[in-house]
């Protein structure tokens, strides 16, 4: 199709908005694709509309070819289901939820587990009717506390979520690589690189996933690789835990005066300056660092939490929330320690939390009580030693050794991970990368077929619950990844497959002959089945076009301009930056060849 | 493409759904199309999605032809631009509020009129940039209070809404042309009937508008049509206003006993018998009758008002409720009563209420306050003479006249229009029809550019405010209104344009030959360019068969079966029933050519 610029919903601004700090929202907003409504809520103009659609068009041929079947379900759904699996609480307050005209609850759906679910146990009961693979392109809505990066982490955002149904753990392991392998097709028919890591299943719940993410300094997700292939997101990382170490010789923990040990850094040079050690100087990794932190767990109790790390590691907050997780954790506030009178601030050390402290009993049910619950580091393995707070200002209690002097209520993975580290499974050592997740995918197991009761009968007539998977892919975060992977100074540059306009034409210069010949060739062009942008702007300079068509990046330019006079027009290839001079009346023909050679290959 | 219906997302149910009362609810969850997920909320499953989106493909085309430009705007919205408008308060409870995680204000958009206007007050600036036509395909929501009938009303559907800009009335009108020709080759290539009729704006505002009706006898839309051309839905229906009579004979104004008269009947009954007039008998049209309503306004004030209308009327509800919107209105409850100790129920006349009430008096800005309003039908012109209520148990007054005994605060329409009233514009007898609106398209005028500041600069250098009109088609309605034009006791029946498959394939009996045969048919006409549903269910009756894709309605039906044997196959034509026997051989090429000439008729 043939677009008139001078007609077309279209304005680019010359400067950057002023919330943008990412390259795809700066330029997004500039060359007239979207704009902002709300935090993290975007209306889509015309041109970012036609990405948006080529990006879908694609991911739908792709779960097509999986046999996946598209449905849709609602946005606006009761509360009841979710109330079922439990994420009615769990989703906390990412989840925007209403009342209708008769209080009824409701919410704005941010995944359909439980729809599809209650779908699958409505139409089949046979487990000849598995498996069955289901999904949906769709608006969703997740209640972000810090939308950011324009559509990058939007509060609606479009989605394609998948859902597969199977009758055991080797139909749910096809499914998934069925989709782990749909999604590498997705990405590299978008032209978009990506990483394939381990990754931590939250909120969903369920065995396996992985998550696809587009490597960029920019992204959200720390994620490590090692040379021998392991690769996960950060919150996935798991810590090899160092064998137990003999103790039977360690020295008895003693109660030191340290004052003024404020950080880590100061205990060290301080302990080194009075109590230095014999073999080698103390150093931080000898110390073990206590945090606070306290828990709102989805039903609104609060709870105060103690964590030991070594001392030579910061706590990672993603890694903290996906510890905890559903519950919300942040540090504790003076009302919280108020509360625990023997966490004594600065000093706090393993003897008066957990298992270790006095006030330390079982309540009716069995369960621990009375003290605050303490989780340690993988590391902290018996017989390690740690300088620690010696519950009590300006003292340090040092040889305090797990397994003798202190144990705790179980590990936690919550220390960052560092440059270095080695990978679990013996790979190496890990190095560190961000990444913005594009795709994430789960081996749900049972959770949510147990919680809703899907059920069919199995070969011997038995009733079986039914295993799943769910398969997200972020339609409106691929175009910003998109355009992350595919711009310059200059501003976007679209692969072919998605690009809004496979050509814009600039007629550059005045007078009917220039005009008439860019008109030409772009109808040409366009009816040989492309889309085809002709800035056809009376009044507006060649230096403005030029500069236009660098911002919006459609994948080819021609330029109608002076050369005409000498029979040559000018075609541009936006992203290899080549520039070639051709003669008029072979341009029609060149250029549609070209076209096609290069849509071919975005199949 | 080919789809195997073993393997598809499909049952039929052998019942209607117990809460369905039309043909297309019943049609469209019996045949597997839609499910019911909470009231007025649905999940499109896939044969539903097929036809919704071959419906909004076919809008969209229309839309393209006529120059309008599709943007995606969000369905979560800030209250801010609605509250410039009015619409947050106005929209009372049908709009979807809620709250984001900082308390701010929300809603599910119902319509964008103040998200278009704000887009084009951000892109454009100039007449040069004018006319701009704009649309969106999108979710929409609206709390009903009575969703029903399936997805003919429901709480989230999907709407195509349009929004022209244009300077001045004559742009408007031709934008509003564009729109009502689109519409009508709209319906004319989906094949479904319409009428178009004046309409009220309502809460819209604006000046001119008009529903495209779907006519049919389940419709919620009563609408009249003359003779000589005027159509009107029944709450855009004025009434010709008699001329004044002359009342200088009059009979003086007379108190009379009446008791037992409850009905409006028994008050003709016993007026005839102790009362009698001596020209003709007492008729219900010489009665005033009076009914008490009580507004709720957008602001929450509660407003008892007081109409009267000629005896041989009712109040017709929708005319009521359209005549006071955006109040809420409905019968006066004994405690609005209560506060109103004047209004003697089944007693109460003009001389109690409005202007003739002695409390009537003016408040500080000169309004008046202190009675009950008092609204007449436009029937009660001056000197007609009227039986009303005296004001007193069991008293009736007689020869009350209008103007000489009793004045109202102004008039009305609320009363049922019937069958036989004369078309205000003189063009003949009304007749009453029902159908479903399908669409709707006003002539906005500067209602939403006045309070959002749309303004451009004129030729003359000067700003100037825009005009606008906004144009709804109900997509997600359309497919029921199609359902309900298209099917028979048997089942649905699809026009070409918008079934979900174009042919069914039926493999109606055991033995190779014939799945082979079927199956390779079944590909030929799919390899041809058309969707093909393949009914290969193993262990499934040819009559189970036969009845499915009765109900399930594609236009054409293959059925390869015991013919077979004899070389024929049985080719059905669904809608118009008829039946032919074609050769095998034949089969492929005859099927493909008779599809090929029927959906090239749908464009």
């Amino acid at each position: 199709m043939l677009t008139n610029m001078s007609q077309f919903f279209l304005r680019t601004l010359r400067d950057d908005p002023a919330d943008a700090e990412v390259a795809s929202h700066k330029l997004l907003v500039r060359a007239g694709y979207i704009r902002r409504v709300a935090p993290g809520i975007y209306t889509w103009l015309p041109l970012g509309l036609k990405v948006l659609r080529n990006v879908e068009q694609i991911v739908r041929e792709e779960m097509a070819n999986i046999g996946a079947q598209e449905v849709h379900f609602p946005g606006l759904l009761p509360r009841e289901p979710y109330e079922k699996t439990n994420r009615w609480e769990e989703y906390g307050p990412n989840l925007f939820r209403l009342q209708d005209r008769k209080g009824g609850d409701y919410l704005l759906a941010p995944t359909h587990e439980e729809m599809f679910t209650l779908a699958v146990k409505d139409m089949y009961s046979s487990y000849k009717d598995l498996p069955v693979i289901l999904y949906q392109i769709q608006t969703k809505y997740r209640d972000e506390a810090r939308p950011r990066a324009g559509v990058i982490r939007g509060r609606e955002f479009v989605m394609k979520d998948s859902y597969s149904f199977d009758m055991d753990d080797e139909g749910l392991g096809k499914s998934y690589e069925l989709h782990r392998d749909a999604y590498q097709r997705t990405f590299k028919r978008l032209g978009l690189p990506y990483v394939i890591v381990k990754a931590q299943s939250g909120a969903m719940g369920g065995s396996r996933s992985e998550e696809f993410l587009y490597p960029n300094p920019m992204g959200e997700d720390t994620f490590v690789r090692s040379p021998g292939g392991y690769a996960a997101n950060a919150e996935a990382v798991t810590t090899p835990v160092p064998e137990p170490i003999d103790y039977a010789d360690a020295p008895a923990k003693e109660l030191r005066h340290t004052p003024n040990a404020g950080t880590i850094a100061d205990l060290v040079d301080l302990s080194n300056e009075l109590y230095p050690r014999e073999d080698r100087p103390w150093q931080a990794s000898d110390m073990l660092k206590s945090y606070v932190v306290a828990l709102t767990h989805p039903d609104g109790r609060r709870e105060v939490v103690n964590i030991g790390i070594p001392g030579d590691r910061d706590v990672d907050e993603k890694r903290l929330e996906a510890a905890f997780a559903p519950a919300e954790v942040e540090q504790a506030t003076p009302e919280d320690l108020a509360k625990h009178p023997e966490l004594v601030a600065g000093y706090l050390g393993p003897e008066a939390v957990g298992p270790n402290s006095p006030k330390r009993t079982l309540d009716e049910d069995g369960n621990p009580t009375g003290s605050v619950p303490f989780y340690v580091d993988p590391r902290v393995v018996e017989g390690t030693t740690w300088i620690a707070g010696g519950n009590k200002v300006d003292h340090h209690v040092y040889n305090l050794v797990m397994g003798r002097d202190f144990t705790a209520d179980g590990t936690i993975e919550v220390a960052e991970v560092k440059e270095g580290d080695p990978a679990p499974d013996g790979s190496g050592p890990l190095e560190l990368a961000r990444g913005i997740e594009i795709a994430h995918i789960f081996q749900l197991g049972r959770k949510y077929a147990d919680a809703l009761d899907l059920k069919v009968l199995d070969q011997n007539g038995k009733t079986q619950v039914v295993t799943m998977g769910s398969y997200g892919l972020g339609v409106s975060r691929v175009v910003a990844a998109l355009v992350e992977s595919h711009h310059d100074d200059l501003g976007l540059s679209w692969p072919m497959a998605v690009a809004p306009f496979h050509l814009q034409v600039l007629a550059a210069g005045k007078g009917e002959e220039i005009s008439n010949t860019a008109q030409e060739i772009a109808q040409a062009v366009s009816d040989a089945g492309f889309e085809v942008l002709y800035d056809d702007r009376p009044k507006v300079s060649a230096g403005v076009k030029f500069a236009d068509a660098e911002l919006l990046g459609m994948p080819y330019v021609l330029v109608v301009g002076r050369g005409l006079k000498n029979g040559v027009v000018e075609f541009r290839d936006r992203r290899g930056g080549k520039s070639v001079e051709i003669a008029v009346e072979d341009a029609k023909q060149m250029i549609i060849s070209e076209l096609e050679q290069n849509r071919g290959s975005a199949k």
